[in-house]
């Protein structure tokens, strides 16, 4: 499509690498921009720019974080003996969500897959080994996603771990409250019958 | 929800004031963008602001331009007695893809609706109207959305214009070329059978 504007041709370019943006949605957020004061549209711009100039990542989890440690990681009231292994910083604010977790994250920033060419070394797996080797680590909790990629991310720490006094494990897997038992996959339905818990913990 | 970063609030906080973005989309993106190299993202945040900064109205047609006067303004080749009325600069791109007009433009930058609070002084109506009184042009078409804030701005902008000596038309409503009949509404079907062409003309 021609445009009658280079500069608005070269803002439309740059928005549709975005994920999920095609370049005729570009071209609809490139005219709300338009009709916006430039006071406003100089926020987003700078808030693109301190985003990708300022951001830090925790040293002890790789959560995002304003500092060099970040707010659950510094939190002296927290759990430090435990241990949750998320792939992205999504994972640690869907779980601080729940508030039914008090210990610490490890993010890996991804999961192995061999398809994507995403080998243990792009992720941060070393560190956590370090980190649990280093003893303070009582449990470690593996809140991974349920596919091949989660699977076979799980398994390799697990082997990398090999500490006898350490407590692994996996959240659970089963139906979600309020589904239906008849639209339950076989897989799905099969771990929860497997994973059954006594009826006088089930509601807590 | 609790994010572990200012900046990231603040991003996302920014990016989610866009049309059709949540704020968990804004967090998605806000994370694609922070797995991008610093060079890439700063073409982005750059890329909003020089649109915000540099960007020109034709002061002709009123089409978004790199200069004073926009490019098919300053196209001497082109049919300087026609005239083609649109809302937005997506409808000019939209009629320059057909290849069938050879014309001039004028943008109207909206329609008057009153539900939004939008009147004749919001648009560019009055440059419209002078553009008409000096002459040149000979013959304009209308071509506005078909709804009630379409037909209401046609409407007061001939009204407006009262001048024997000019050729006013609107573009043709009907079936769309590939529209099986039966689905066609009768408002449209009604308007297809009020205004048959000539057989001979039909296909050019």
């Amino acid at each position: 499509m021609q445009y009658s504007s280079k500069v608005l041709e070269n803002a439309i370019h740059e928005i549709a690498k975005l994920p999920g943006i095609g370049r005729r949605t570009a071209l609809r957020l490139a005219l709300h921009i338009l009709r916006q004061s430039p006071e406003e549209m100089h926020l987003l711009s700078d808030a693109i720019r301190v985003l990708v100039d300022d951001v830090m990542y925790c040293k002890n989890c790789h959560n995002l974080s304003d500092s060099d440690i970040c707010g659950i990681c510094a939190d002296q009231t927290r759990d430090r003996e435990t241990l949750c292994v998320v792939e992205d910083i999504r994972d640690v604010m869907a779980i601080e969500q729940t508030g039914q977790y008090k210990g610490l994250y490890h993010v890996l920033g991804g999961l192995i897959s061999p398809m994507e060419g995403i080998g243990p070394g792009e992720l941060t797996i070393q560190s956590l080994v370090s980190k649990i080797e280093s003893g303070e680590i009582k449990e470690v909790i593996f809140a991974l996603s349920s596919n091949m990629e989660g699977d076979t991310t799980t398994f390799y720490i697990f082997k990398r771990l090999n500490n006898p006094d350490l407590t692994v494990s996996t959240i659970a897997r089963g139906l979600a409250v309020g589904d239906a038992l008849e639209y339950a996959d076989e897989i799905t339905l099969g771990r929860s019958l497997q994973h059954r818990v006594p009826y006088e913990n089930s509601t807590r």
